[in-house]
């Protein structure tokens, strides 16, 4: 039997949402809910099916109803969330989860209680060449991770409710927290606003994970060039993943450093380095739309009564580092995260 | 007559000087001293008329030298530029000018006293695609600079005796304090070392400037990319400065975004945002090599006792901040930066 | 009032038709046809307004339709075609026109003669960048253009019933048509197959114009890279047009190049060549899908009763070239091509 | 004992051959001749060590020399190269060998008559990346290759003696006689002059090899961007080297392409076609400078009398290739090429 969906918020993001979901074939769409009438209009030409509504409770009333897709601004998700888990629902949400990780918590308890599945759009997590990324380093091909680094800037689109590391951080983080199976133990960030607004448009994150492991990310609205791209440093090999490049997204490098303190009973003390560089590989990975993958595995998950990968513990976990950054970010110190007990996987 | 030129030092980056001190018309190289033979043999088929030595008494004592040019390790450049200016010698020296700021003092002091030049290594400074940005800001054409950040990172060459901070930052900190006017009065610093020497070969520095510039810089020695990239932006245009593009290192955005509250007597009080994406344009700049400009720069300043565009005061600055970002780098704590009583330009 | 369309054939390229036709709010969508159930059967979810059929002569016979779009091989073109426009309708047909030059003739005189629109899809002649590159060179911009070179080579697919030239070179040619008002004199083209079947995966076709323009065409089922590049040339400006460039797809090149024989009164008598190179410029263009703006100039164009840009001379000046290079193909030898006494436009 | 070298021409390309003979270890180089002073008085400076003259007479009679190099315009290469065998010097003469076949042969048989190394200055040949392609070929891991598709254009530099396919495509067609063991068999060109000397500044060439390969080469001083790609297609591996990439110039594509025509007792006789798309891999290779190792190689068949992999015969093959692609320029027709009874290696 088909799953029933309802989709709440049809701005920026939520049709894209609404179209996986509407052609996933164990799916049926059967309300798009929002407050803006100009932005359900256009969505009549095109779903004729679907019932448009302004009333989430027209929504979360109706039975037929088994899941509820919350694509609505951040400071909204806690509470529409949470009257759908209460309606017995299922939910996906949109990043980050919710504006505070007490708000997470609360929530993944509720699902917990209700035994709902509660998973978080961490879309990136389904992206094939992130899965191929995790699938190499999981057969141990890259050595040990010791870096993670990432880039993620562009031209707008400034926020009026959340910073950037609030809406482009999250990416990052969710990939990291699914590729790097370790927390963050402390966070620094520095940005700065241009607008006149007060919310950041640039910021730089540096944190440090239990497993020692360094990252960084680089997020801005206000970059002239579009730059999407992570590398990450294995004690083997070292990858690039650029979301760009059209032809070759992964670039696994064989290369390597070596080091030694050589044993001279005399003489210059001189460390000798050494480095391997090898042939360079593009391998070839999934090419099924992320949000697609998403969407399956959310339908899974809800069949089956598995855990989504992308669960609200993984959102909880984002979450927290992004307000330990917001308020590293507020006085000027680093931040330390008091480091969870242990992954939900 | 032709300025009489010692190269001290010929490793990795001297014998680049050397040439183009070799081939300026205004100059005779006379000596080439380095207390490796192997090194200084390697020099003789190709410049038979040059002195090889391994004695710097023997160049300094050389009445006929004027200038002395130190392309040593970073920790002998004190003594060496100290004792070339008390004999009377003018100086160039490779970057970063001294191991601390006092030592960059105590040099400027000497060489205002001695009435000599004393010029710092700052090669990116007469690159023409940098001179072309500088034309570019000081005509208003980008209006007010409100960020700068830079990459800079490749697979090493890891040192011995410098962080991948003293080694690599130094060309993005030069160039910034060229192009931007103003200094840093705050620096944050995070990195980590991975071969085992405790030396750090990946880091991220934060600074914010006086004039409210908050800049950026990714340095590492461990990437298997090598990236060169500079961005700059401004209230009117954006740049780009890929130093690593063969056809297009300069790209001018005319992009831009402006915010105003409005003023609704009623109603939701949104922020409009609006973004300007107009032409990118590539501007042609001077090809000459950046040594070449520098050589010629260091002669000319020689001959009329007029001061470098990156004289000892520009090493002394770039040097302050090395030192604040070593501190934080040490302590996890961001760092002030006292502020100069001003720029000697 | 709408527009009652129907859409011939839902393989490859007929969904992108649908969908643009369907989302056109002056056009009403109302059969798709094909003879193949299971293509028909994936619209089903999509579409669930449209009605989806087998039966070319329903669709003809229902008085209703007003234009038939016609995306189907391109052998049943011309049938599929002349019966459209038998029964009064406007027909939007698929690149190339048609199977041969007499066809296109045959279509285009009944066309005229029932005082119907009739329309090819060059669809290439209706993406901002091409239009972009259209004015510059229509404003003198670039002088008088003396080549265009195009590359457009990828990995399939192969067709079985047209070779590479027949499937890939119509976007360029139809470009080139539109872009230059020139038709060629005379085509050679060279080729070869390589899976057994004689039919042509590798093709170059070198033209020349009557304006003496010479254009070359490299075309390619069998490249492991994806290349889509056109170089134009003008004497005062020059084009490169990379429609794979995400960011920067026109870059005009303030390039150019000057000779003259000097008036030596004695000595050697020796051409002097100065090339002037200036700054790049990267134009903003309108970012409008192509099919986009294709639809709505057919729809224009049919309730106007004004001649399309790309009319069925347009793919009948195209089905010309193709003709002559098949036959350069087989020939081994170059093929003057009548020229046509004018162009329709 | 070291090979005493002189060089003869130093305008673009000289000083290149001139700095890597003088640093080869077993080379003196003793003359430099050209018959422009100021050419000569440039390299003054730099090598203060060898004898600058005007004087080709005087080079030859001088006993010590063992080796002529020859990098002067094409028409004077058989004069000179004939008169330095004559004078039983060993010649590396620039590409193209010699303005015609003619010439070509009287100075192979001249060679090997005298005992001497005739050498051609194909450097691409000795190029690590060009190496490394040959030695894929060679271990049959592209399988059969079935096409060679060059492009070689940018602006300038426009020569006064030599078309576009004499000065660029002995280039492409020296690699592919390297790469490819297999001789043309016939060549169309097409081209145009922009400049009002006749001189073709663009080119086409399409040949047809022996073995059934097809090459092309797109050859052009009227670019506006500079490109330097080779594609290699094989029944198993594609190739593409990208002389300009800076970090990975050549990527071998483990794509192909099946194709079988099913057995099917009745209905539609369709050819299936399959692709195969794997991994690319971007091998490293040998980067030593490619005159460096050129020069090493001529030295080497100079000591040990054996013959180089660029000998006379490759010069001749390269021009035979020229001759005819200039007369299919000139009459638009394509031309055969005798096919040589075989290769020298």
């Amino acid at each position: 039997m088909a799953i029933n969906v309802a989709v709440i918020g049809c701005g920026y993001w939520g049709p894209n949402l609404i179209r996986n979901f509407y052609e996933n074939p164990e799916v049926e769409v059967s309300y798009v809910c929002d407050l803006m009438p100009e932005k359900l209009a256009k969505l009549a030409r095109r779903y004729p099916t679907i019932k448009l509504t302004n009333s989430y409770d027209e929504v979360l009333k109706d039975s037929k109803v088994n899941a509820v897709v919350i694509v609505t601004p951040v400071f909204t998700h806690f509470k529409l969330a949470k009257e759908a888990l209460l309606a017995g629902k299922h939910v996906l949400v949109e990043k980050p989860m919710c504006s505070t990780s007490a708000e997470c918590h609360e929530l993944v308890a509720l699902a917990e209680e209700k035994g709902l599945t509660l998973m978080v759009d961490h879309t990136f997590v389904y992206h094939g060449a992130v899965r191929k990324i995790k699938s190499e380093i999981d057969k141990g091909d890259f050595g040990d991770v010791v870096y993670f680094d990432s880039t993620r800037i562009n031209l707008g689109l400034h926020q009026n409710d959340v910073n950037v590391v609030w809406d482009l951080a999250p990416h990052d983080l969710a990939t990291m927290d699914y590729l790097i199976n370790s927390n963050p133990v402390s966070v620094h960030a520095t940005g700065a606003s241009h607008i006149g607004n007060g919310i950041e448009d640039i910021a730089y994150l540096s944190l440090t994970l239990e497993n020692g492991v360094i990252a960084h990310l680089n997020v801005s609205w206000l970059s002239p060039v579009k730059i999407r791209r992570i590398l990450i440093g294995g004690t083997r090999k070292m990858v690039v993943y650029d979301d760009l490049d059209p032809a070759e997204k992964i670039k696994i490098y064989d290369k390597g450093i070596k080091s030694e303190e050589p044993q001279t009973s005399e003489g210059r003390h001189e460390r000798l380095i050494q480095y391997r560089i090898g042939d360079m590989r593009a391998p070839v990975f999934d090419m099924t739309e992320a949000l697609k993958a998403e969407v399956e595995h959310f339908v899974d998950c809800i069949k089956n009564k598995t855990t989504p990968v992308t669960d609200g513990r993984a959102g909880l976990r984002v979450v927290k580092i992004l307000e330990a950054a917001n308020l590293s970010l507020k006085t000027g110190q680093p931040q330390s995260l008091e480091v969870a007990a242990g992954k939900s996987k």
